[in-house]
């Protein structure tokens, strides 16, 4: 449903709209994920005040939540804004960091998704199963389990929340609860470089903003990210040297990397 | 009015003397820019607990106040650290970051102006026009306007405000309302890496706490980061290996780079 | 009374288990420490809301509190982690940043050696001296004294908190009130990079989650600093480069490099 001509053609209209994505996120990646959206093409504002939260997504086209680093104050920013944004009719990523690992991150998490029905939710596959059940187990913020075992979760949080659910792993699984979208691209060595699972919510939040269709936006973030990844490593000793390339490979990205590699099913 | 020999000699007393700059910042960009500083020669250090600013000033050489992720305890913090800073005289910078994107920022960079009238203002263009317009526009943190468009604004500014005002982009403009000074350093592609105007801005403070003249300490941050840049540039296949490239040049920059590259009117 | 084949072990041990290590830590440095413990096989977790600090520590190995970029929100959930941390009988590494530079600093890492008894404390020797003495100086977060000016410091410290005192510096010196292990590895650039110390910090609550004696596995922690340090230093132009190469020096780091270059006495 994805093809390199799509996926192209989304990364095309980002570096020539620039879209503006508003990120409340979390302090461990607002560094390294405004550089991503920047080398993107993308244009990256961060701001969680609660003063300025719905005049920030006012002039966004798109939001990107993220619990990564919860604390009560950001919490009613974050509402703020994703009621904001859903009042505008822009799309709403949430990234759902570590829920399962604490009530707080949890509760959090579906209490956005219950008020503001996100677009796009995009977690690893222990996340998207601790959402799902009641209970659950999480290693911090890492996931214990292979994105497969959270096929069933994904389509039920789907179909209860009316969004897309991308669940990011060795093989990352996009689904909006009826289509299934699977993307093979990717590296080993990705999970060894902080933060590149809130990388993939921010790119999700660029493809949302020129993509009107949130299955093929989110399939496309995970895609440009497993391909990006793949030719990162390629250049690098360890970790380090993965992220300096990543962010290098989404600013010099070309329509034949894309054609070359591009695994999807 | 600057000179590869005065910009060298400003470089020199900050490797030597290594002023302790204070800085009040963004979440964003809090490592690249103690980084920057580092690599430059200087010592940063950076607090916002109400309970502490006025002590930590107290030490420093020069207070750095940037708006990029506001809320209202920091705002508190930024108000009292910038009045211990007038009262001791050591330099203020104030980076308006997002100036003109919401009324948060509009407001509390105006209530900063205009309590503790620091020393630099430096900005884009888009930050300088919004401050000295009422309204103006700005897309989020990016800027939308070229430097010259806001040359106006920049001297206005300077003059009711008694401070100098730097606007960087392609052309860095530098004025204290009467005199101006242009630096035509710097790379296309540093826009894309986040947080390089913070950089600028640190860097201010850091020539600030060295030269007790202000438009030449604002004219010489801009010329090491234009120089800096165009160096990093030159090695750098894209914006993640121009963050490295740039921290290595700061550290790395001799006093022929300065006087080959320094291109100034 | 640590050797190549110790450290070795501990390394092997962090790969193989990857401990998760909870962080209270500054904002400066959180993703360059969650980078790090990754880079070495741990799996870091950043949370920090007071409602969420407990149930984190309760599936955490160790939690390392660091009062870089201190408020009082943090205080009390530092103080409500360390004490959960206590109960638990997991190891606390304290990083008491820029302790002596304020008040606020110096009382708050006095607040919680005393409630909370950490098992570790890592700091510079300005840092050890002035929670030591009442009163001490210090230059904002980077010291002006060489770690063997704070050995008595640390003595006095370890048998008043009964804990262990790791001092970075040129030669690290780590000492439990009676023993002391010296590390001279490392490399004079290491100071240009912000935040290794916090890195030390992080790494030493990894050693810690893997090693019940906390003098060897912060003696451990210090050791592989050096040698990562030393590793990275020969491969890096300037302060941008060692960060890259000091994460993938610890992804990488193998037994023939612990044994040919660890320097201990």
């Amino acid at each position: 449903m994805i093809t390199s001509d799509t996926l192209w053609n989304d990364i095309l209209k980002i570096r020539e709209e620039s879209p503006l994505v508003h990120n409340i996120t979390n302090y461990v990646v607002m560094n390294t994920t405004a550089n991503a959206l920047l080398a993107a093409g993308a244009s990256p504002v961060m701001a969680h005040a609660i003063e300025e939260v719905e005049e920030m997504v006012g002039i966004a086209r798109s939001l990107v939540i993220n619990i990564g680093t919860l604390s009560q104050a950001w919490i009613s920013s974050m509402e703020r804004a994703a009621q904001a944004a859903r009042r505008r009719g822009i799309p709403i990523v949430l990234d759902p960091v570590g829920a399962g690992a604490t009530i707080l991150r949890t509760e959090t998490a579906h209490k956005i998704m219950a008020d503001a029905s996100p677009t796009i939710i995009r977690g690893n596959a222990s996340e998207i199963l601790a959402l799902y059940r009641t209970g659950g187990t999480t290693k911090g913020v890492d996931s214990l389990h292979k994105t497969g075992d959270a096929l069933e979760a994904a389509a039920g949080l789907s179909k209860k929340y009316n969004c897309v659910v991308s669940i990011s792993g060795e093989t990352d699984i996009i689904t909006d609860g009826n289509k299934i979208i699977k993307i093979f691209n990717g590296h080993p060595m990705m999970p060894k470089v902080t933060g590149l699972g809130c990388t993939a919510s921010a790119l999700s939040g660029a493809f949302a903003a020129v993509n009107p269709l949130p299955l093929l936006a989110a399939a496309h973030a995970m895609a440009l990210m497993g391909i990006a990844g793949e030719i990162a490593a390629g250049k690098s000793a360890g970790p380090g040297s993965l992220q300096l390339h990543f962010i290098d490979t989404l600013f010099l990205i070309s329509e034949s990397d894309v054609k070359e590699r591009l695994k999807t099913g």
